[in-house]
């Protein structure tokens, strides 16, 4: 047994300790998911730029594939083409406020990952838990395909393929496929695949559960096999466009990006696509025949395909939008899968909040009136109807109310406003209010631009081979 | 404001905001408590053996008075007096059984104190959290006036005067007042004053309650006071004592130590005192007009006081015996105080248990039989019918059973067994059953002899008068 096979077993290890309360044993889930052989095969990448902290630190860790940016350590830990942003990092000397506590920020911020391994896990840095502003922590945890740990610190978790932990710090959790958890501070609890859980504590509470033998269609995991559905397939048979744009060392856009705009190098775009002022497109986002209206953004994971998008939208890591034309300032949350067709196209009316981890499959036309929130399984008019409320309808609750899988309580109005105050905060921090006159606004899509990537590389054989070598880099 | 108030401010806010669920605000409590103006009075000091890796990093900390030993961090913390023992750390190759799972220990255990303010608090570094064996956290906690941190990682939480967590991992977590908690792992939990908890999940539970309105002649603490009360009255008026200890360099004892014993450079010991063979006496002990038999031990913070002692005696941190005849192998828990009179002695039977927490103050003659369970408070005969059970009948216990403010469920024989099994363990770490004829068994008593002392200061005046600069300390 070489090294790499030692530490994955380690971190399955670690991981089973923590849950051991759960009963839940990751290796079958999880021996084969990272491929060790192909773990020598690509290099990992990182970004520099004067905007963001360059301190990366590398120790005993495969990092195969995986994109770095901002400052970050990882010891002890496998990556396998993940994606770890340092771009949201608190400074010395800023403040953060948190209800009535005015917290002092007492020194940069880092990302420090520990004895965990990831698999095509997106990680967002800008965690908002008041208990550790200084340290975004993620160790003992086990990620698979398409997670998305979100400004989430994570001690002890196991997060099945296409799960999102938004906004959350995790001790010893499961959170099952596709569920999407953003509810403060969770510990102990083993989250059933496609829950979609939204809390605020004391102010309200969304909860959804997924009919389980219909999201088995879309994606489905066990012990022993692949994550497999009509999700992987989608996300497996593009593989190959990323493959391209992975091989070459330069890559020019084929088209022309506004000055205030910014594409990524590591994503794919393929024609005919056009993208207007302050759009922001990440890393492994995936463009085809589409037009992203001013501010609009489409983050790590996403695919927009054969759409239109009006302006000022947000796209979250993962969402998905195929044949559907979507109106100004909608929200379409993580993983979200919206697959319209050619002669029966989708369209979302402006202002509209599709709910994250929602499902909208359609083999008839289908309009998602403007102004409302969609979420859930949707293929056809009857379950839009019951999957769907008006916000100015749901700014009325000040209870609870309850419509087939979903149940919520507490007040619609702080619901809808805590939703509308986190979109306006992204589009301004991704740059889409960039005014190029007085500069002002600036955000990724502005100062992405000025980014140089750089590779590194593990062993190529021998005992570590696939760990890469101590490595620190700093300015 | 200079910068060591500016630190408690800090580790005060941390605390606050750990804790804000309970609504708790910590300043009040501690304000007063750590007299900031006495930090530049007292150096703190280290010992060295070869027994016990060095490696100390003090980092922006205030460490007046402290004791420290073997591997530890300190940063961004206020230590008033403290002791932080560094001699069962694990070390690098050792394997740790935890239930099914053999556990490798990746790299040498370390002691990482950050954020945090402790006064007069003992640490303990014996931890047996199978989720974090290579480093033993303390962070964003508050503690005050000894209080026991035994082998217990610590984050975001508040320990009143004479409390204990033993063997426990805490979250977000109050202990009140003279209470005592091993449960293995806690979150979010307000523990009320006197409560003594003892949990194995899954095999039993023990939870006394103290009547509260007596506890408080005993100890008390509220907002804006010191802790005040008999027990604080008791080790108050002992002060000068110590105070001598630290104040000349080298101190020898008054009397002969067997070869086989040791007896700390830091405790106090006044006549007529002798100690037999394989005894232990920590720093911050104090003996007076007493005998400690073969393997007895008094550890930090032990007050022993016209009393015999048989022999392989374990009177765990913060036990006070006075006037007291203690039969072989009993054992007395952290913190118990245990009071008889001169013309009224306590007298013990062998094999006894004294639970942690106990107090026994009699103006009558009492004797305790053997291998009983004694808990709670005792103040005479029929007190100690209402507050104790043979040993024998306890473990005939299956189910459940409840005497006075008593509560067990579980099996009383688990419950027992775990309780010897732990005794076992103490003595043998302690070198109570070391033979000279083949060195085998050796403990802190025999490993303890070969230690020299080093004192280190803060900063006399200045920004940072009280703090620490920056110290590391390596072989």
């Amino acid at each position: 047994m070489n090294a790499l096979e030692k530490l994955f077993i380690r971190i399955v290890q670690r991981v089973n300790i923590n849950l051991r309360e759960l009963e839940f044993d990751a290796k079958p889930y999880v021996w084969d998911l990272i491929p060790k052989n192909q773990m020598t095969k690509f290099y990992a990448f990182y970004g520099i730029s004067p905007d963001h902290p360059l301190n990366l630190q590398f120790k005993h860790s495969g990092l195969a594939g995986s994109y770095f940016l901002g400052q970050c350590r990882v010891s002890n830990s496998l990556l396998y083409k993940c994606d770890v942003r340092g771009d949201e990092l608190k400074k010395k000397g800023d403040r953060f406020q948190f209800k009535n506590f005015n917290i002092p920020i007492s020194k940069d911020e880092e990302i420090v990952i520990e004895d965990s391994a990831f698999v095509k896990t997106l990680i967002h840095n800008f965690s908002h838990d008041p208990e550790t502003l200084e340290k975004f922590f993620i160790k003992d945890t086990i990620s698979t395909h398409y997670a998305n740990i979100h400004g989430s610190p994570s001690d002890g978790c196991f997060l099945g393929p296409f799960s999102t932990v938004d906004l959350t710090t995790m001790r010893d959790c499961i959170i099952g496929t596709f569920s999407y958890v953003q509810a403060g501070e969770i510990s102990h609890l083993n989250i059933e695949p496609g829950t979609v859980w939204v809390r605020s504590p004391g102010a309200f509470n969304f909860l959804y559960r997924y009919p389980i033998e219909k999201l088995k269609d879309y994606i489905y995991f066990k012990a022993g096999i692949k994550p497999q559905g009509i999700l992987m397939d989608f996300v497996e048979n593009r593989k190959e466009d990323f493959q391209r744009v992975f091989d070459v060392v330069n890559i020019e856009p084929s088209f022309d990006v506004p000055a205030t705009a910014s594409l990524d190098r590591y994503a794919v775009v393929r024609p005919s696509t056009r993208i207007g002022e302050n759009v922001l497109v990440s890393q492994r986002a995936y463009i085809e025949n589409s037009y992203l209206g001013k501010g609009a953004n489409a983050q790590e994971n996403c695919y927009i395909i054969n759409s239109r998008l009006a302006g000022n939208n947000v796209n979250a890591h993962g969402a998905k939008i195929i044949e559907a034309d979507v109106g100004e300032n909608v929200f379409v949350g993580f993983n979200s899968f919206l697959h319209g067709q050619p002669e029966n196209r989708l369209s979302i009316g402006k202002e509209s909040i599709i709910m994250p981890h929602t499902i909208i499959d359609i083999a008839e036309p289908l309009a998602i009136p403007a102004g409302h929130i969609v979420w859930g399984l949707v293929t056809n008019q009857d379950d839009l109807e019951a999957h769907s409320i008006s916000i100015a309808e749901l700014s009325k609750i000040k209870t609870r109310f309850t419509k087939g899988n979903m149940f919520f309580e507490g007040s619609g109005e702080n619901f809808v406003s805590a939703f509308q105050d986190r979109i306006h905060h992204i589009l301004e921090a991704n740059g889409a209010y960039f005014n190029s006159h007085d500069n002002s606004g600036q955000g990724h899509a502005q100062k992405n631009q000025n980014m140089s990537f750089n590779t590194i590389q593990p062993y190529p054989r021998g005992e570590y081979e696939g760990l890469f070598p101590t490595i620190m880099i700093q300015p």
